[in-house]
């Protein structure tokens, strides 16, 4: 296949760039690695019917009154937010306790960016529980891609950009790339490997933050690939398992 | 020094993403390597009265039709803009030509986010060819620091992310740090420079795109570290050398 005919591979480091990007018809992968789209991963793995992601805590309670078998989750300041039943950990939803469940879950950055995109093909959800069956859904898939960091409040973060690179550097041959930040994103992923991945964060503003919340070994889950091997799909509003 | 009370040391990536920082009090360093800050660093070095930047072609013309012993310049798609006398390489400038004159330069990136910020203490540009003089001059201010990257229509660019890291590894130690761009700008910034600066960059969109215009020796001469050891700082509407 001549280069010229490869989809097109971008990545988006905050969703206050995202205007910048042409969606239509693409795939977005949005990436909330800590820890939204982690504990996506994780309670659709383990079971859950569907993941209904919500941007406000009010909306998260009324939801999950008109659902049956629901859970609410959420957390505002590292702990669960009032109203709501549960955090936002990954090592919250076990197999026992989450299957044929509901998770409706409020976060801030990763469903405010889910929410933002208006014309994507397909949104799916990606983080390192998930690596390779991200990657090879996007390759499968044909289309053009644009990996979507939640980021920190429109910050730039570490941990969406390391999991962003780390795509990249596993499909980069089946792309076009003509965007730096895909490049920096391959760059900094390929450093990171050089230590490790927990080692390389550890120095991030998310990581001090979440561990001063006592949430150290939260990061070290979401920092293991493969572990949740599913891609979480949006259909409609809800996000369950693409078969 | 206890490390709470040492000034703070942030990047910022895009223009599209000023809003999130403070720049209030504090230095905010222009990063438009290629080609707009080097080239006032060239102009500057070698004898120019002072550098206007202006955004418009039209506003460009107006000015040099008022000033005496101007110079109008600018490109647009790396050619002279219509109704301007030449382009934007700090080859362009030598002594002999430009010694004494008033530069009115229009560019598109670095101008527009050196336009955009509006309440900090000082406005200087930065670029390889005067990076030690840009290093000395923050750390002797004491003052909080804002590294702006002009980017490419509010795209991340290596170039200029580069030379934010370079900053970075140089200063860090006279700062707080607590930004992940600053991170992944240094990360970048020493992996970049276990190759070549101008190797790594050879795959940014950037140097494709002026490298199809002829201009490759022109980003090798932008990548040469302390050539015009000189800072240009904003005096109302004029960058001249801080003395």
């Amino acid at each position: 296949m001549a280069t010229n005919t490869l989809p097109r591979l971008e990545v988006c480091l905050s969703p206050a760039l995202l205007h910048l990007y042409d969606t239509k018809g693409a795939v977005v992968v949005i990436i909330d690695v800590f820890r939204a789209t982690s504990t996506i991963a994780a309670a659709l793995h383990n079971g859950a019917k569907s993941v209904i992601p919500v941007a406000a805590v009010q909306e998260c309670i009324e939801l999950g009154s008109q659902i049956e078998d629901s859970i609410t989750a959420g957390e505002r300041d590292g702990k669960v937010a009032e109203g709501l039943q549960y955090g936002n950990s990954p090592s919250e939803y076990p197999k026992e306790f989450i299957d044929g469940k509901t998770l409706v879950l409020t976060t801030t950055n990763g469903t405010r960016l889910l929410h933002m995109v208006k014309d994507a093909d397909i949104i799916i959800t990606g983080s390192f529980l998930n690596l390779s069956a991200v990657c090879d859904f996007l390759i499968a898939s044909g289309k053009n891609v644009l990996l979507g960091c939640a980021a920190w409040k429109d910050r730039f973060n570490l941990e969406d950009t390391l999991f962003a690179g780390a795509v990249v550097n596993r499909i980069k041959e089946h792309y076009t790339i003509n965007c730096d930040s895909a490049r920096a994103a391959n760059y900094l992923y390929v450093h990171s490997a050089e230590t490790s991945f927990i080692e390389f964060l550890k120095d991030s503003s998310h990581y001090k933050r979440l561990s001063a919340y006592g949430l150290a070994s939260d990061m070290e889950y979401c920092a293991t690939p493969d572990l949740h091997p599913v891609v979480p799909i949006l259909k409609g509003r809800e996000l369950v398992i693409y078969q």
